[in-house]
């Protein structure tokens, strides 16, 4: 096992591609050293560690190269300590199917709540709404197929998928909050409903997942950084 | 190895990301039936296999589920293979730093010729000349820190990262005829110029790249459905 030092994450608590990292080593039993980052006023360990993003997370081994990329860093984890908790499958067709559902979680479903809180006006909002929804149908559809009848994406316990897709949660709620629609709900995606209790009260997950207080201040900083296009 | 018919793969000629699938293909000996896709007029068989994103490359491994998305089809190969012509190193740091440069080329490089296409204006194109100018230098760099001192990215001979920038020279060599500049030049990125040279002449490779005629016709599409901003 990793001594205390030997692995250090640099992250901001607001952020979930960040939180991720935190769900899988906590579910790895790894130790780390967590290091705030002020995204606002950058560090000069942040710069030199991720010169190409200049973003968070960065995980850095044992005085290695740094490594960037949250879902880079899963890998990583997964591959350095394949002995306790295995995220992804080992079957070739099963981690390829992970790692698209992943992909289109990160690159498609996830920016959409972005792209909600930028977009203005009722018409265009309710445009991206009918987007999320039609993307939660298709997460359940996925949860149907890899959970194969049991309780995560992972089956009996916590998987690739689930540390993806359940970092997420706390943004939903928020962003659910906010624009007063639901993005899971029991008609349309009722395993998904069930799932995120599951997610939300899982040991690895549970203090890791950021507070009410946490997410407005980032959303004000969004705010005030990246301002909502004009109508 | 692979029976003839055992491996699928649905593409179009003129894309970089089933050239990429098409090389690693080659670099493992494996044999493959090539079905050419109509992006105009999308088949059946593509529609279904990939309902997500309705996107090429998709591979068909002996009837089981399809699998999209190059770099994804590319680490399966590479597992279901891994005896012959190794594509990623197996060192999890190493891989970790592979698979970083990846995503940079595919998510923040490669996307800028597609954007100098659709920028109008010569103030606009020489913005985004810019920055495919200062990624070139951050590429030499990387080249230098995996080549260490060899032939390729991946040494001695074709790697990971050799595979995912080596199917955009075709379009590189387009981009750089089309806005009268040089992406890579003997000044600012030497290694990677001869690179270039070597990549282009491999025997995995060579019979993969599009000719221009090729090129040109999904240009001319690209204009026709996906025109330029207007100024």
């Amino acid at each position: 096992m990793a001594k205390k030092s030997e692995i250090k994450l640099i992250g901001t608590v607001a952020s979930p591609f960040v939180n991720r990292v935190q769900f899988v080593l906590n579910l790895k039993s790894i130790e780390y050293e967590y290091i705030e980052e002020n995204l606002a006023c950058k560090s000069e360990l942040l710069l030199t560690s991720n010169p190409v993003h200049k973003k968070v997370p960065v995980l850095i081994h044992a005085n290695k190269p740094p490594i960037c990329e949250s879902l880079i860093i899963i890998e990583y984890l997964d591959e350095i300590k394949p002995d306790v908790h295995r995220i992804l499958p080992s079957d070739p067709l099963e981690r390829a199917d992970n790692r698209f559902w992943a992909n289109y979680i990160d690159n498609k479903f996830f920016p959409l709540y972005e792209e909600m809180r930028v977009t203005p006006g009722k018409e265009g909002k309710d445009a991206i709404k009918k987007r999320i929804i039609e993307g939660s149908v298709l997460l359940e559809e996925a949860f149907i197929k890899f959970s194969r009848g049991k309780t995560y994406f992972g089956g009996d316990d916590v998987g690739y998928l689930d540390v993806v897709l359940g970092c997420f949660i706390a943004w939903t709620k928020f962003t659910e909050k906010n624009n007063e629609f639901k993005v899971f709900d029991e008609v349309r995606t009722p395993r998904l409903v069930e799932w995120v209790k599951r997610i939300w009260s899982h040991e690895a997950v549970k203090d890791v997942i950021p507070g009410n207080e946490v997410l407005v201040n980032f959303y004000m900083m969004l705010q005030k950084y990246r301002p909502p296009r004009a109508v």
